[in-house]
């Protein structure tokens, strides 16, 4: 692969400029760019306008830079759980059209949920996701905990080998708790947490099954913390069940953890190593930061 | 920026790499690859390598290559579209619900329309769409047409000059007959056309404006061709109407046609240059592969 003069791979610097792009500030100017990435202020400048004049990156009238239309095109088109998006939102859309709130799809990246879809309704209740590519740490978040609740014992360990940042004061951080909790889960087939993060919402989850019966991904409900929060919980499995009934149904193969699995790699079998250690970290940073704003 | 020795730039051929990824196959092999890019097999096998090492490109056990999930999230999280899709959802789910049909969003680029959601409820009638970042010509599809009526003049001579495909008989392809329909859609605020891809499904688009009262993306539903499908066009222009409002309430600017605007760069100005023209082409192919596939 080309590098540049010192030894850097054009991967690796165009890896660099895209991490930039935070969950919670997606849309930055070139010198917060060249901070964010440590690239000097040129490099960064030449960079984006080659990528702008590629339609990779977008530059509005108030030099903010954007991704690029054309560039979350064609990553839309290939995403790995398109067949999975496919799939789920008919049944996600019913869901979150008849209970008037907040439903998601998500998967599982090394040691934090990842959501796929975000669907909502009018009057739904705030929530700190802000679309797809949000992200949350597995054991504090009610999606998170369904993904770590079948996830594979090496991943299950990393995680409770810690660090287990605390979200809010009902994030469950001690390890034998968060034992319990994953298996009750596994009993009940559904993770049940009202006030989690927010004290206001309460957030329901449940495993989402591919045609092998592995968990590949999970559907979830944030609503308000009432009484009438666990009325959902039936609901959310029915859906579930339809959408891992069509997902059986499908030729496509839909997402399924694979590289990023820890434990299936050598490197990253100790807390996943310290690319998804860092990535942890960064998008943690971001989520308080929205915590905060 | 790094260039290989025949003087390629890498994003030249990271960019033809990613668009050898199809709308309607995005999941190739490395031999597949070479083929569509016209690239050597080792150097797409070293390129996907790197790629695959990154998380950008996903391998699977059948040597299938995909976009990367972790690719995926960067890019989507920094979408230019983000924060548009995040005004339109809740009103596209509780229409899609209500009708029980397919409800999309979709904004311009170039002379095509490119969905960014596609939503959709249980039973509702199949359609071309295969999710977000698929593409449909301008003059042949209800969001389309929408988008091309509120277009600049440009633009529409643009595209009135030619070619103008037809998907189907009912594709309005004679320039002044394009030409009123544009005018009556300006009249009414709304496309109705009943059959006009497929003969079983009617389309019906709204226009969605920013804060300025620019029309920035259309509203659409792809609904069963029965006497019942006008019924749509109040409840899609009442959702429509609502999301305009939430448009204009966001701080944080919505898309707005910008960079690929043909008739704002002097070198797109005859129907889109090449650049865009072969993108025309390009995604046509893909959608009649996928019509009669």
């Amino acid at each position: 692969m080309a590098r540049y003069s010192n030894g850097e791979s054009v991967f690796s610097r165009l890896a660099r400029l895209l991490e930039a792009f935070e969950d919670d500030s997606p849309v930055i100017t070139v010198s917060e760019l060249s901070k964010r990435t440590g690239l000097s202020l040129p490099t960064v400048s030449r960079m984006v306008s080659e990528l702008v004049e590629r339609g990779w990156l977008h530059r509005d009238a108030d030099r903010r830079v954007w991704i690029g239309l054309r560039m979350w095109e064609l990553v839309s088109r290939a995403a790995p759980t398109r067949e999975l998006a496919r799939a789920a939102v008919p049944q996600m859309t019913e869901l979150s059209a008849r209970i008037g709130q907040n439903v998601n799809l998500s998967v599982r990246q090394g040691v934090e949920v990842m959501f796929v879809e975000t669907l909502s309704a009018p009057n739904a209740v705030p929530t700190v996701l802000r679309g797809p590519g949000s992200r949350l740490p597995l054991h504090a978040s009610a999606a998170g905990l369904v993904l770590l609740a079948y996830a594979s014992p090496m991943v299950q360990e990393s995680v409770l080998a810690g660090p287990l940042p605390a979200l809010s004061a009902r994030t469950v951080i001690e390890p034998n708790a968060l034992r319990a909790l994953l298996s009750e889960i596994r009993r009940t087939g559904a993770a049940f947490c009202p006030g989690l993060i927010d004290p206001g919402n309460a957030a329901i989850a449940v495993p989402l099954r591919s045609a092998g019966r592995e968990v590949v991904a999970s559907l979830s409900a944030i609503v308000p913390n009432t009484d009438a929060a666990r009325a959902v919980v039936p609901l959310l499995r029915t859906a579930g069940a339809q959408i891992s009934r069509e997902l059986h149904v499908r030729n496509t193969p839909p997402w399924q953890p694979g590289s990023e699995d820890l434990g299936e790699s050598g490197e990253s079998r100790h807390n996943g190593g310290s690319t998804p250690a860092l990535r942890h970290e960064t998008s943690l940073v971001g989520f308080r930061r929205a915590a905060l704003g």
